[in-house]
């Protein structure tokens, strides 16, 4: 199966005094996501943002897909705040979560996608039981919720056995991948299976932003 | 003691989506301080947000104190990372700290003010054995971390009680107090010996900000 | 004040195989208030039963007051459950939620009547805050959710200091004691200032239930 | 292998006022055990009963096996309490549990039948390394401890696979299904390799429970 | 009320590769009580030892009472355990057991010394109810499981105040010092009213640890 | 792939008032690394000592390898404290950490030797993710924490599947086992793929103890 490749900025990289601008900007230059690293410091050591950040991007007249990845637990009761906030899709970690298929099953009540994350520790076989449930599986390549750390090479291997998994299933499922990819190495990850690519600091950072996007669009093409 | 009043805005009520203006319009307006309210949706059932906002409003030039109220447990952590974030006072409930004192130290020691929050259930009496470290005192008035509530009445004979006990310290300790304080009842909690005020949807939420702001100074003198 | 005094059986001591006819005899023999040990093996080290009951012996007809009393944590979902089972009092310690005032708050807004548990260590100045909401104290005699303990003699001078306490607020606060309670010490309990009596053994465990009930209340008299 | 058909009534959905009645009726219209939902309100966000209904049972002089399902958190001193109470089978969630092996040895220790509960979600490998201490898996058709839900389709297939995962290993390990299991379904639910079957409401809710269960005994010959 | 001066030599900062030989050095030098600070990386962040210590002193035909101050929670399995031992008294932290009254009743049961322990942040008021259970109260000068304080000011002041509490009751109950005491201010600490002075480094540090007693006894007398 | 067979004595068995002279004894009698059995008392229901008696031995003159297993939750800050304390090979359980490769990567950074950890209920496929990380893989053949058990039969087969596994990755990684391995049952463990042997009471409580180290040498040769 073959997906379009999307790009899913994350706003833990923009600037939060003018939150609105930076977004519609990535997403004026070309990116269709918005990407939502929402930590508890508690499942991650770190504390980020809420379901509020999500509905003011909606009331401020974002239209594109709120792309939300949960670094907390538990789940359930985030998973409907952040439906009521406007959220199109919600990714969470099945570690996270006492009863897996009930938290699956709440975010497709709400009619949002539906994702599962990986760590980088995590096999791939924890999903065997609700792949029927998935719209997406997010790879991280680092370990969520720590700084300073770079692509994990051996995701690259987790990602192309994913892609075989996933496709056996006879079903589209997309596979996102976030940690470290960049300009340089978003090739690379797309070639091995992946088709949603999540960017932070690589575009947000960029001194253009405009031509930085521009070239991650041209290395996928 | 009198200390001059003080108001603190609480961006909890702000537009996420440009967060600089709105701060920058009610400090300009004549409030003095601005407000954190970080929640981690484990000491309250709310995930609000965390440092990185406050960097984000340091960085936008905002010279105003930050304010930091945190409704989070565990909390030496998260002292230190408002600290290094740029905060300038710090608050926290002692419920949610195993080693009160400890979690004081650690803010003197990054040379913030220190507060501790009383919740509308818990007595004065909690700060007896380190009332000569508070800078500050939070009277909350509602139940943190829950929407939809207005001010508890009980609230003034706390704050008359609690002013008695700091005053009897001969250290100039200020109260502060968060939860259904508006221009209407503001002079009545000033009277009952409250000098700070934390307002959110009081101020921002007014049609015409300046204005509010203006009034509330008025209904203060 | 001088309240009537009132026979609250636990229901912990009856036969659970029939727990209607039981309810039913005890009530028929003069006891007014049916009392539930809600135990949930975390605040407790035992697992009792759950809302279920309530509303089973609702459903059978029982019409005296179901008096639920809570050894969980925490404590709010439970006092929801409870209240929509058809309980008409709850009390809950208060070392078992994080927000006491919102806790009591929610009892309230279900129409019951408001209590809360003093543990045989707790002292009592944890109640001051709250006074103004409560209906009843529950002062433990024995520790809640361990076995084979006798009624703790330090609680007759506690009852005393919380009867002046209670009465210094002008409001009728009732004083409940639960554990080791029996006929020939209830008397000497009363007389300490309390009105309520929790007895399970002591009235279930009697060959005959109506001599032992007739006994404790002409003991009473 | 093959292992003769077993109906276990969830007494959850009996009357708990005449309990004693209730068990009896459903035993002597051919049910061969009875079931217990456990709940603690941790492990799933109820509370329903614990370890002194099955000694009133017992007491009460019912001799059928009692089939305990623990969803509780930990586990560990529930099954000895349980186990203590009379209980004849245990089952528990490998979730639960910190040390599985251990939890499961202690069933063994008290004579008892052994048991582990898969969720929706979860993946049968979960059983790989006890396989040889099981007497039997309750494959949860439902989420447990959630209310309103009914038979999710792929449970079929997952208990299929187990049948042949089980049947690998040479020994005699029963398959029991709980959720949404009712006489319309029964039939394709033994046939997919289930022997043991868990009903609540299809039981205890008939207006003629022994009709009931006559035309579910009839379905499955 | 005036008791016996002791010394209770905190083995922290003896040599465990022959902590026999150096426990036995500071007794022969004057000591009377060997401390143990157990801590178990929860309640504090740190991890030290257990009680499989205390049994090896003892075999090792250390006759001193073993005074053991307990940075654990829960605590009732760890006052079980070190009982079992061969402790002589045991103290904990009430912020660190959810039935204080009954942790307490386990100490006294097994023939213990009841000993409970205030954080600097700890008001003397949490021991109110159970004063009639105890035999020695620890005051910490510093924070408990933290390194690199010193001893806190503020702690003179709390253990005047103290002393008066604990004579009111016409008991003996003891007032151990903890954090920062040494020779040059173990004076002062007894003055204000403590009787047992635990001290770590300042003993086992001292190059010559049989004179460093010595002038710490002289300085007492 | 072929590696020396090492013993690792568990100084849990030692005698703890003198604990250099035994360590320094059984490596001179042929042991080659020192086993450290860390407890909790919250991933397992005891505690035994930590980081400290690490730096005790290597002070100490202590120059064999230092095998640490960690019997605790979390981790992280364990590893951390273990590393610092001079230990050459860390090992913990997977379901300890939140962030298994993370958790690895702590130690990896620190320049220790990684190794994981496998109770007798957890699948070999744990480790598939993060094979390319481990130096060791320590199979429990008794249930950790607990006392009184004997070598579980199963565990030769896990041994024999998990050296498969390992050898498959072509990288050379150890298989250590722990709980109730002795003279008479080394020779079949080795068989079965195991190289590195964790004893306690069969070395430490031998009467000659280098007799019995020569035994089990011999019967391994």
């Amino acid at each position: 199966m073959k997906n379009e490749f999307i790009l899913s900025p994350s706003i833990l990289s923009a600037d939060f005094a003018k939150l609105g601008d930076d977004v519609n900007e990535v997403l004026a230059a070309g990116c269709q996501w918005v990407h939502f690293d929402v930590m508890d410091n508690h499942y991650v050591p770190n504390l980020s943002f809420g379901p509020m950040i999500c509905k003011a991007l909606k009331d401020h007249g974002i239209e594109a897909p709120i792309d939300v990845h949960l670094m907390v637990e538990p789940v359930d009761d985030m998973i409907e705040q952040f439906a009521k906030a406007g959220a199109d899709m919600i990714t969470f970690h099945p570690e996270a979560s006492k009863h897996l298929h009930r938290s699956l099953s709440i975010i497709q009540d709400h009619g949002c996608k539906v994702g599962l994350a990986l760590n980088p520790g995590t096999p791939i076989e924890v999903l065997d039981a609700v792949l029927d449930m998935l719209d997406m599986v997010l790879v991280m390549s680092v370990n969520p919720g720590f700084g300073g750390q770079s692509f994990i090479p051996a995701t690259l291997d987790k990602i192309t056995r994913l892609r075989e998994k996933l496709d056996a299933t006879g079903r589209n499922i997309r596979i996102s991948v976030d940690g470290g990819v960049n300009a340089d190495n978003v090739r690379e990850v797309a070639d091995a299976g992946a088709d949603t690519f999540v960017m932070g600091s690589a575009i947000f950072n960029a001194e253009n932003r405009s031509a930085r996007i521009a070239q991650i669009i041209a290395n996928l093409s």
